[in-house]
């Protein structure tokens, strides 16, 4: 099974925002962001998450909103961070977001 | 009556992005930033919202979430952008996202 994922031109900024306006989507997209090759089990494990369920849904808002992207790999989804798209269409955005979330967890 | 509003340092990425990812509070948040002193039914005028209860909830988010501030006058609520706060805390974040809903709006 393949996932759909909208166009950079079908990006919309709501979406994004509330995609990670949420602790734990906002914690995926930091494991993404620090680079390496994920899939779901291996954010989760970082994230300290262990209810694999309750991240489908989250899964899907991310993927939605254009944030990552979600595809199929033998038994497992490797995840990707869509940095290219969301760099293009909303420049300085996901930096700033990115650096916010470090300042709250610095305190 | 007067509002709580969280001190600058009390403001969280999550909540700042969530209260920005809704197209009825950014579209108000927009309105603040252009200028000009607001209360509730001037931002609604400009939105074209007439609905004026419906905007009380919102009005809640973005103050409990430090984007704005509330402060009664007479019988009207002023509302302020925290743009200071939230530049302080954040920089480039608010810029980043009013530039992207400028984006959006262009198509």
């Amino acid at each position: 099974m393949s996932y759909r994922h909208p166009n950079r031109d079908q990006i919309r900024i709501e979406s994004v925002l509330s995609a990670l306006g949420n602790p734990l989507r906002l914690g995926a997209v930091r494991v993404l962001d620090a680079g390496g090759e994920h899939n779901c089990g291996s954010v989760l494990a970082v994230l300290g998450v262990t209810a694999k369920s309750t991240m489908t849904h989250h899964w899907r808002v991310l993927r939605d909103s254009g944030v990552i992207t979600q595809e199929p790999s033998g038994r497992e989804n490797l995840l990707s961070l869509r940095r290219a798209d969301l760099d293009a269409r909303y420049p300085g955005l996901l930096d700033a977001i990115l650096s916010g979330a470090r300042t709250d967890a610095d305190g």
